[in-house]
C-alpha cells in the first residue's frame, strides 16, 4: 500500500487542504519493463493551480479523486526493467505517493554526484529550464538592456534575474517583502529591487529604477505590477508571459489595464509560453546552468519541507509569498 | 498663398471640428533643389488621432499651431529639383496644405498609369503596406488557418481578410453595420462577418464563426470586441495589434480583460507594431499587392470625399464608423 494524495474537489479561489485527500492505494506487482519508485522529492509550483480547474489550457485538469501529478524526484527500488536499475533516481511527472510502479515514460535519470537531487527538480529542473528558455527565445537579451522580473524572489525568478546578469543586462526585481528584496540584491546580485507591497507608487519607482526604461520583462506575477510595468517599456520591448499568480484564485475574470495601446505605442511583444514549446533547447540550457552553477555564478535558493503529509501545505503555501527561491518536499 | 490647415487645439476624447484651423500661409520662393507642389489627395488615418496628443509614441506628437501631416499624393507644378520635373506626382508625408514646397526629402514618384492616384494612399501605399506586412511578418499565415479581423471593412482590415483569402485561410470579419457585413462576404469574400453592434453574445458568435478555433486574429480596433476574441485563440495564435481606434478618443485609461492568463494558457503572441518597423519588406509587399490588383483578385475600396476644406470632417468620420474602406481626401 502506498500513501496517496487526491484532487478531492475543484478549489474555488484560493486552494484549501479540504481540496486534498489522503488516502493509500495498493501498489500493483511489477509487470516485466516496470519498476517500483520511491518519491524522494516533490516539487510544488504555481501551474498546478491551473489543472485543478476543469478548464481547457495546454495541459488536461486533474481528475477529480485521482493522484495529482507533478515534479517528482524517485529511486528506484526494485526494477524488471534493463534501463532502469535497483539505486537508480529518476526525474519525471509522477503522482503524489509514496510508492508507484513506473515504465519508465517520460523519466530521466539522474546523478546525485553532479548536483544535489533537488537541484532537479529546480534550477536544472522545469525551473531552470522555463527561465532560461523564456529569457532566450523570447527576451532575446541584449548586453547593456534593462530586464525587470516580477517573482524575482521565487523559483523561476530568481534564476532569471542572475542569468539576466550573466548576460550582462541591468536587472530590477519586483518582489512581496523586504527581506526578499534584500536577497535579490545581496545573494542574486539584482541592481534593483521594489518591495511592490510597500511601495506607493509601482509607476514611478520603476521608472526610477530603470532610468533606460524596461527592454524585457518576464512576468510571473500578472496584474496591478504588470500593468505598471507598461508604463516603462521601450520600443521593441519584449515582454514575457511565463505565469500569473496574481490570478491564478481569481473568480472572476481578471481585468486591468489594456495592454494594446502599449503594444503599438511601443511596438511591443508579449509572448506566452510553457516550457515544453521549447524542448529542442533543453540540452543547451543544461549545459549552460550547470555550467554556470560549477562556476558559482548561479546561486540557487530552495525551501525544503520535510514530510509528504506536508506536500498540500507546501502548495498551498505558495500563494501566500511566504516562501523564497524553489519550493521541495522532501518525503 | 497657400490654405492650411492648423492643429488648434489638443483634442480632449474625441476630436472636434473647432480643433482645427483654416488660414493661409505665404508659400517660399523656390531655392535651389526645391520644388512647387500641389496637393491632389490627402489620406486621414485614425493613427493621427495619437499624434494629436502631448505624449511619447512612437512618432513626435504634432505641434500646436502648426500644419497636419499625414499621406498625400501631390503634383510638382514646379522644380528646381532635378529628380523632380513639372508634371511628375509624389507620395509621402506632407503637410495639409494646398500648395507648398519640398526639396524631395522622404517623398516617392508615383505613376498614374499604373493605377488610379488614389490607390498609392491605399492598396500601394501604407495602407496595403500595413496589411500586408503586419500579416505576414506577424501573422506568419499557414494554409487552412482562421484569421479573425475587427475593423474589417475598413482600409487595413479589408486588405488584411482579402489576403487572408488568397492564402487559403478561412476568414471571419468583425464590422459594425450589416451593410459592411455584406460587403466583406460580397466583396471581399470573406468566408463569415460580425456584426459587433447587433451581436449581444461576440464571444458566442467569434466561436461560432471559427470552429477550428482562431490561430491569427488582426486588430485594428481593441477594447470589447479584442478581448471577445481572447476566448477562441488556439495555441500558438498570433495577435497582431495594428491599431486601437476604440481606445483613441478615451479620456481615461482604457482597462477590459487581462490578456496574460490567455496567452499562457495558449502560447500565444501578441505584437504591436507600426508599418514603418518592416521598410525592408516594401519592395516585396508593393509587388505583391500590385500582382493581386492586376490579377483581380484585391478588391479596393475608398471612399473619396470632395474639397480641401472636407480634410478635417473626413478624419472626424473615421470615428463614427460611417465610412467603409480607406478615406480619400480629393482637392
Amino acid at each position: 500500500m502506498s500513501n496517496t494524495i487526491l484532487l478531492d474537489k475543484r478549489p474555488v479561489g484560493t486552494p484549501e487542504l479540504s481540496d486534498f485527500k489522503f488516502t493509500t492505494e495498493e501498489v500493483p506487482a511489477l509487470q516485466d519493463g516496470q519498476f517500483l519508485l520511491e518519491t524522494k522529492y516533490v516539487s510544488v509550483d504555481p501551474y498546478l493551480r491551473g489543472r485543478m480547474n476543469d478548464a481547457k489550457s495546454y495541459i488536461p485538469p486533474f481528475e477529480l479523486h485521482k493522484p495529482i501529478v507533478s515534479g517528482i524526484i524517485a529511486e528506484v527500488l526494485e526494477s524488471k526493467n534493463d534501463a532502469f536499475n535497483k539505486g537508480n533516481y529518476v526525474s519525471g511527472m509522477l503522482q503524489w505517493k509514496k510508492q508507484q510502479v513506473s515504465s519508465g515514460k517520460g523519466l530521466m535519470k539522474v546523478d546525485p554526484r553532479m548536483a544535489p537531487l533537488s537541484a532537479y527538480l529546480g534550477v536544472l529542473g522545469l525551473t531552470g529550464l522555463t527561465a532560461y528558455t523564456g529569457l532566450m527565445e523570447i527576451g532575446k537579451p541584449v548586453q547593456g538592456e534593462t530586464l525587470v522580473v516580477s517573482g524575482a524572489a521565487g523559483a523561476v525568478g530568481s534564476i532569471v534575474g542572475q542569468i539576466g546578469k550573466i548576460l550582462g543586462l541591468r536587472v530590477v526585481g519586483i518582489a512581496g517583502t523586504d527581506e526578499k528584496v534584500n536577497i535579490l540584491k545581496s545573494e542574486f546580485g539584482f541592481d534593483e529591487g521594489i518591495n511592490y507591497k510597500t511601495t506607493k507608487n509601482m509607476r514611478a519607482a520603476i521608472a526610477a529604477a530603470c532610468p533606460d526604461g524596461v527592454d524585457i520583462y518576464f512576468d510571473n506575477v500578472g496584474g496591478s505590477i504588470s500593468d505598471a510595468v507598461l508604463f516603462s517599456i521601450n520600443r521593441f520591448a519584449r515582454l514575457i508571459i511565463c505565469g500569473a499568480i496574481s490570478m491564478y484564485n481569481d473568480t472572476s475574470m481578471p481585468t486591468g489595464i489594456s495592454v494594446q495601446p502599449f503594444l503599438i505605442r511601443n511596438s511591443a511583444l508579449m509572448q506566452g509560453f510553457i516550457v515544453s514549446n521549447y524542448e529542442d533547447k533543453f540540452p543547451e540550457a543544461i549545459q549552460k546552468l550547470s555550467g554556470w552553477m560549477k562556476e558559482g555564478k548561479l546561486a540557487y535558493n530552495e525551501t525544503i519541507v520535510e514530510g509528504f503529509e506536508n506536500i498540500p501545505t507546501a502548495f498551498l503555501d505558495l500563494f501566500s509569498g511566504k516562501n523564497k527561491g524553489k519550493i521541495v518536499v522532501k518525503v
